[in-house]
């Protein structure tokens, strides 16, 4: 069965079953929103314990601070009353085991490895290179931490974000499932 | 209880019964990626039958194809192998709630209204206003159908983005539960 009908077979079983969920108000009732990376691995539903209609989830490669994390952010509580919100990035994250330059060099090579890496990464492509990659910034992190970090201070710093809502940082850990806090960013994410 | 201790509470019990997903592998297990709207009445992994590990979620404020996606989109298939994609949006979706003019007057402007408004929207606010506002595209959506078109085509003809990548297009009923194919979006997303 392919992908697609196997995801057509899951949400008609989902939706057999959907009972009250058609009632739900569009603001999150919980009034919260998390900035998760898209790593599989992660289901901030189930690792932060959110039902249908809690709470706002952004997810991107990363989990960084992104302008568009930011402009759906700042719409999350402008429009939709958001109070508090939790940047988490993850351990062993896809996004530290690449730089800016690699990621420029492979999308401007044309290659056909179908097969998995020994660092776990696949390599596909065999349309022509692109020097396109050399124009976006790809937002790898060195430091989990550190990432955490810098991405609650960019949201706190931006003109758009209120001074009153606390930004908290955490690192998921993939091994274990628990988010770990990172002191220096929910100091950081303070409300003010 | 506080979010904060709540979420706390939460992610401890699904650490407690983690089981074998501490040894889950990087890559996305079935092989594709979701781009969806961060409204808290979506729960990708319900309404697709997503277990951890299985595919990439990237998640924002309608669920549009912004640069940030598709920065996603690419790492996705080019560092971590995803070969079919889907873009989601849904029924009673924010996003078609505001314009951008709309957004910019309520972020120049400073006011505190905690109450919810007819429509359903909060108003929150008691900082200055900003003139930020006037530099983002709030990629506002006018057609749930049109967007999701819109969203697959941009995809289609990013430059990093390979030919045979299938990007299938749906739109979430918010009131069922189901996902209902745009037909006119999944043809241009077609695998060349």
């Amino acid at each position: 069965m392919s992908v697609l009908n196997e995801v057509l077979a899951a949400n008609a079983a989902y939706a057999a079953d959907f009972g009250e969920k058609g009632a739900l108000a569009l603001p999150p009732a919980r009034g919260f929103a998390i900035l998760t990376c898209m790593d599989a691995r992660l289901d901030p539903a189930k690792y932060a314990g959110l039902a249908e209609g809690d709470a706002h989830v952004i997810r991107n490669a990363g989990g960084r601070a992104s302008d568009d994390a930011i402009r759906s952010l700042v719409i999350s509580y402008k429009l939709l009353g958001t109070r508090e919100w939790f940047v988490v990035h993850h351990t062993n994250c896809g996004m530290e085991f690449f730089t800016d330059d690699v990621m420029r060099g492979l999308l401007a090579s044309s290659f056909e490895t179908a097969e998995l890496r020994p660092d776990g990464f696949h390599d596909v492509g065999a349309e022509p290179g692109s020097a396109e990659a050399q124009y976006i910034d790809w937002l790898t992190i060195s430091d989990q931490a550190r990432s955490v970090t810098d991405d609650v201070r960019r949201i706190k710093s931006h003109p758009l974000v209120p001074a009153r809502i606390p930004v908290y940082g955490y690192v998921y850990d993939v091994a274990t499932g628990r988010l770990v806090e990172v002191p220096e960013a929910t100091a950081a994410g303070a409300a003010a």
